[in-house]
């Protein structure tokens, strides 16, 4: 089978999930997605294109934006970053506080909501012009324009009270530098950017090039950097199932709460999915049951 | 640099190390160990053989025997064995007992002490000979015969207050079907395997072949299962240090508290390092860094 | 209305509650017990005696004898007693290892499981005979002769696998010792002395009477300590239901599985009560709310 | 001795004491206090005072409030409050959010921050002038006018970032009903009462009373919900020094990090004392000291 018809099938086997799992509901913009959506695209490093189902259709990245704003944080401070945050897997929720109290408001790694709080201050700290500096570097990645959905920003900032604690408790224990009001406002940005999966596999590929955005050969990390940081996806991508998922599926990835999730073939290619039915641990049903069977039936992992 | 230059440039970048670290003293037996001491093999599917140092030095495996152990298990149970413990990381140290009482005597994963503790019963249950089957099965990976060092392995079970507390515990919440001296007689004997870096590393290459011995041919575990294996490696393999691993090295891993490491670079090789100066992970100082080093002189990496 | 129309009402009015419950059954011996048994008496310092209901039936008091083993072990060493545990409530059931690995190996305090069987492990230290010492210890208290079911003690000690999870741990962090089954022992024995309500009132006067047996004026504690002792028993006397009974009942209290709670009343009197059947903490339905109607009728409280 | 000639021996003996320990630091206001100074107070039920020292040195009674407002709330709603919080002491120390993690945003009990937030949020529902109720209900049981300090009110609020975190990781489990902002600040003004030791111990003698202002005969709270006060004094006033206090003064108490405790003889008394140099618990250290000499010296206790 090709990758095209591998993309038809896993599509017909997950239709089963499509409409299961719980829509995120915290906010009216995301409780509004239909559960019975489902899309997937792949971008390979020679150039082809897939897609498959509602791979067009446009949603907020979520929490795959930490990923973005950790690459753009890596490749300016380097190891430095590690002084404000670990590297390990928690075993915990995304949105836990127990570590962080254990640890004295130091993240267990970047990719918590924890952690990403603190990049998210870092890229403050380095300009007042964060924001726009991440969109653009989101847009130079996926070759195109893409905007932050401001409805979706401004609500979750709205309800987003477990956050507001968690970086009060970290601006509390000084790992925060600047206002928490205005960190909570970058964070939120960044994760009601908006993409297809098309748009999404296009703007990771630069993971499965090593870290060189191959639309134009652009270094955004070193090829030790870009390791690193797929080692980082794989063993804390998805939360605290996250062993789960390397254990099923075998790549690194991570996932946002709107029903997304990437994962890539280091030298090889980018996936994205994208379905809003979430499982128990707020990781998209049918997105995971997908990239499982891809790399069933493709034989491709890093294992 | 050939992989033999690469090896003698290792042992000397890592020389400042060896001596470093505390050597294990919980029993007599490791802590007259040299801290001085560092080997290193390398074994590839191709054929090849490399080693440096110390390589011939006879070790005791230690908790690298997780593995094999859970091989065999997985072999014989297949998914079956993820009802009596999870495939996620813990964030906590080998042999805590913090996590268990919150998951009610459930391990989180095969590779902590628990985890292995469990396979243990698991595997006693199948036979009355589980001891001389593990051997078996080692010594027609090893290609030679391995014995058990019986003294480490009695004077393990006799200060293992904490794995004691361990089995029990989960006896309690029956998670361990046989009597719990019997559990622990296995799993001290399993731990007091006793090999040296060459055949350390030939013992692990079916990791590398994908699940099949390339001495005979025998499948050992399907391609999924051998995936599913090494992911754990790499999430849980070396405890709370599991991510730092992951991030430096890059591979999937398991260490002992006798110093040894294993590593796999799947389709390719395996490796082996012993050197047994530990960190405060427990893991081997020099051997970490060994590791770290072949990956980036190498630039071989799953990512 | 004088105390014993008081026993009759509350009698009366805990009678929908007995029958209620869940008696312990993780023996033959206590799951055999009925739930619809009710016993309660009180003594006092001038000598009065009240009884009701099944107050002549027999029951084994559990985790009761842990005020008596620590008064012995606190007339014996003092203060010194207090290098080996805490006095802090700990906010966990009485058989949590959570705290006990965080504080490594150290109880909170000598009430819950994990202290008491250090308090044990402290008398064997002392003497060949700790045993034998205890029963004439409680013999001098309650003025007749006092015995162990030992059937109780061997039953309880085969299935007692958290227990000797939790000895064993702290053996490994050398806060036991003496060989851990030995403690086990003592542990067990202690926990089948076997009294009916009458009797456990009688030997516990030596509180209210503030560490002076009234029978004949042999002091046990000093005033101080005795404050000490009872203030342990308010604080952590319920284990995790200790602030709860605090605050309904307002007296220093220790339940035991078996479904016996003694209160004292300094400077006036003892209580005893029994009912077997158990709410969720492990303390007895009917006896909680028997004190608590007590306390509200007779005004009688601490506070 | 009369009870002036020993308040006399402790100023004495406590002097080694003063000017030990650590004075709060985390904002200036507080920074500011000499850690020399000490004072007590006592009154009793027959209208005797007694004092010494810095008795008439106002200070910030700080966490002391939250027996206050508990008062308050707990006459308004009766036992409803118990639906927001619990009644157990916590092992933790005041500002845990671990406890209120794995209990969903409920408070342990009403002593501790989380809790007193969620007291000041009940008060804020029940009416819109609740700081002005408040210190009208405080200007009655101290016979004279009290006043906040707003300085140290709008200081507190500036830098308190883990109560901030902690009222919005509540809201965010629903267990508040107000702005954040305007709990926080309910709650910093409260904290931010100014008494000498003398209005103090005067303001409580109501709980030595069993909720009778004894000044007017006004009942505040019943005899009944005093012993309930004051037994959750005992178990939880100290934070995660509650059980060594309980064991060493054995009275009912609630510290302040301003250097205050409050203690209570019932039937008989109310003590206040203050000194600023704190324990590593955040309680004063010659006040502690005081206070067990005080039950030594005289016997009195409620054990």
């Amino acid at each position: 089978m090709n990758l095209e018809q591998i993309l038809s099938t896993i599509r017909e086997e997950v239709s089963p999930l499509t409409g299961q799992g719980r829509v995120a509901d915290y906010i009216p913009e995301l409780s509004s997605q239909d559960p019975g959506k489902f899309g997937m695209a792949i971008e390979t490093l020679s150039g082809e294109s897939y897609s498959v189902g509602d791979a067009g259709d446009k949603f907020t990245i979520q929490s795959i934006s930490k990923v973005l704003t950790l690459s753009l944080a890596f490749s300016q401070l380097g190891d430095k970053l590690w002084n404000r945050m670990g590297v390990e897997p928690t075993g915990n929720p995304f949105n836990s506080l127990v570590q962080l109290e254990y640890e004295k408001g130091k993240p267990r790694n970047p990719l918590v909501n924890a952690g990403a709080l603190v990049v998210s201050d870092i890229l403050i700290s380095r300009t007042a012009y964060a924001l726009k500096d991440l969109l653009q570097f989101v847009n130079e990645l996926a070759g195109e324009e893409i905007v932050f959905n401001q409805e979706v920003a401004r609500s979750e900032k709205e309800w987003g009270y477990i956050n507001r604690a968690m970086v009060n408790f970290m601006k509390g224990h000084d790992n925060i530098e600047n206002p928490t009001e205005q960190v909570l406002d970058m964070y939120y940005h960044q994760c009601s950017i908006e993409m297809n999966c098309v748009q999404l596999a296009r703007t990771f590929l630069y993971l499965a090039n090593h870290g060189i955005n191959p639309r134009n050969g652009e270094k955004i990390l070193s090829r030790s950097q870009s390791k690193r940081l797929m080692s980082l996806m794989l063993t804390c991508g998805l939360y605290d199932e996250a062993g789960e998922f390397a254990f099923r599926v075998g790549l690194p990835g991570k996932s946002g709460v709107g029903g997304g999730i990437v994962a890539i073939i280091p030298g090889k290619m980018s996936l994205a999915v994208w379905s809003p039915g979430l499982n128990d641990h707020g990781n998209s049903l049918a997105g995971i049951m997908a990239l499982e069977l891809f790399t069933t039936k493709t034989g491709l992992s890093i294992f």
